[in-house]
Formats: C-alpha cells, sequence, structure tokens
C-alpha cells in the first residue's frame, strides 16, 4: 500500500534499528481518515474469505480491526491484555511476549465471542516475532473456528514472526513490509 | 439515541445495581457498523463546535473516538495507560481512579499531540464517576487547548461524573444516560 509507505517514510520515527515509531498516526495519534483506507485495503484483500468476525488484541490494533470490520459488515472483537471483575470468568487465555515492554501477559477472549462457524480474520498494528498474531491464533483455533487470516498494518519483515506464521500455512497480509532500518532511511520490501 | 437505548435493552447484562456489561457491542466485541452510527451521532452534535482533536482513553474508548474522529475529519489521540519504551517520555500525566478495576493508574498523553490552538472533543465509552473524563480534561488544560465538550456513549445517571462535569461547565453529551438499574430492567432517564 504505497500511501501508508509515504505515510511511514515521512512520520516514521527510526528510534534503533529495530524500533519504528509511528505515534503520530497509527500507535497513539490516529488519522482517522487513513485509518479508515487502512480498513478499505484489509476488506478488498480478504473480500472473498467469506470472514464473519476480525480478531485484535487492545489498544493499537483496535482503529485497524474496525475499519476493516466495518467495511466487510462483521463484528470485532478485541482480546483482553488484563481481567477486568466485568470480564466473564469464561475465557480462552494465552500468554504472549511484549516485543516492546520486555513482559509477558495473559490475552483473554471470551467464549461468548467466538464459535466454530466462525470464519475470523486476524488484525494488528504490527507484525514483529509474531507473538501476539500467534497467541490469537491458538485463540481461533481452541474456539474451533476457521482462521483464513492475518492482516498486519506494518510488518517488520527483519523479524520472524511473518516467516513463522507463512510457514504454518497462514495467509498474511501485510500493507507495508519493512525490510531494515538505518539511521535516516527506512527501506522496504 | 433511541437506537443505543434498544441495544442496551436487548444486550446489556446488568451485573448488579452499578455494573452494566455491554461486551457484546462495546467493551470486547464492536457492532462495527453501529458504532459508525454512534460516531455520526457523536459528530452531528458537535459539529458546530469547529474541533480539531478528538480525545479518548484506551481501549473501550478508541472505537467511539475513532468513528466520530473520521466524520468530524480530524485525528484522534488515545491517552496510554502503561509506559511503553517507545513512548515519548515529554507527556502529560493524570492519575485516574477505576471504578470497574478497583485500582488507580497514569494515563499520559504526548506533549507532541495536543497544542494550545486545539479544541478538543473527549470522547468515552461510560462516564460513571468521570475520573477518566477529568484525567482527561486536565491533561487538554494543561496544554493549553480548548475543551469543547465531553461525549459518553453511556452515562450511569445515578453516579457522580455527570453532575460533575456539568457542575464545571463542561458540556456533557451523552448518548445513553441509565438513571437506574433492577434485576431484570434497565431505565433509562
Amino acid at each position: 500500500m504505497e500511501a501508508l509507505r509515504e505515510k511511514i517514510r515521512q512520520e516514521g520515527e527510526v528510534v534503533s534499528s529495530s524500533i519504528l515509531k509511528v505515534d503520530s498516526f497509527l500507535n497513539h495519534q490516529i488519522d482517522a481518515g487513513f485509518m479508515m483506507e487502512i480498513g478499505r485495503e484489509f476488506a478488498h484483500r480478504f473480500q472473498d474469505e467469506k470472514i464473519t468476525k476480525v480478531v485484535t488484541i487492545e489498544a493499537s490494533g483496535i482503529a485497524p480491526a474496525l475499519t476493516a470490520a466495518a467495511v466487510l459488515g462483521v463484528p470485532v472483537v478485541f482480546a483482553k491484555k488484563t481481567k477486568a471483575t466485568t470480564m466473564d470468568t469464561e475465557v480462552y487465555v494465552e500468554q504472549v511476549e511484549s516485543f516492546t515492554r520486555g513482559t509477558t501477559y495473559d490475552i483473554k477472549v471470551s467464549k461468548k465471542f467466538l464459535h466454530k462457524e466462525d470464519r475470523v480474520l486476524i488484525i494488528d498494528d504490527f507484525l514483529a516475532y509474531g507473538h501476539a498474531a500467534l497467541g490469537l491464533a491458538k485463540i481461533v483455533k481452541k474456539s474451533g473456528a476457521q482462521l483464513v487470516g492475518v492482516g498486519a498494518v506494518i510488518e517488520k519483515g527483519f523479524q520472524s514472526g511473518g516467516e513463522l506464521l507463512r510457514g504454518q500455512g497462514i495467509r498474511v497480509e501485510s500493507l507495508a513490509i519493512v525490510e531494515r532500518m538505518e539511521e535516516k532511511e527506512i527501506i522496504f520490501k
């Protein structure tokens, strides 16, 4: 998606050779109009997959998942990272390592919102080592639903997540794939 | 907003006389199409306010804030609840009590994304005791921006947040106001 690569070139900050900060339109401030375009692009790529549900993780995954779901005409379910007192106890749980935070956390999805008839598209903001997507994929599998693919806004092609998922036969659609990052330059695949 | 009241009547679960669970369309699963309608309603109510930015808190605030911002044609900024290593250190911070979790947490907004020229609409999923909205309002004030109002998807009219905010002269628009909850019934104002 050329508009996304251009946006990353203009607004992305290379924090280190492995950390890309896109706080101005995706991870803290969200460019709402552009996020609608991203949703349309995901919906277009998966339009023949008869998707019934989009699944993501709070918080940065919600915006691209919601806009894709709105175009596809299906609900979104966002996995939760912490246990709230109003949360259902009947949940699927998986443990996920966070690349950004250097910690491990649980993700939880209520059994009420994933069924074996569902055809699920997982959407997330970043695909790095793939821990979040793999955790979500395991939850989808536990529910008996069919995983039709993973959509990432930005894939870090130099980290192993994309290879790992594709190696398991999962269709991965990344709207921009960063091949490497140098001091002032972001090189796309 | 009658469609919202109807949705709450049909799908809301009264957990106790003070806790309402709307996990099926707002707080865990999100009805994407309905969220677009909610965004249009907020945008309509604040259409004459020359809003330049919508501000919310992760995670459940993001969906209604994003759809309102998309209609208004402005960006969203979502305050973060925890400190990630990729987060800017130049931030506005406020402490917020959580009614749902029974805990206190910090919310943070990067100084890069709020300026004194901004006209800000705060949007959140629930307005209960108003702690989250007041925390965001303080951050908006610190930045020198103008707060034009607070939009809540659901206001718990029997808790003090709405009164507190309106008492400070803040315009509050709640799309549904729950007056009280009984075992099997939700009574709206």
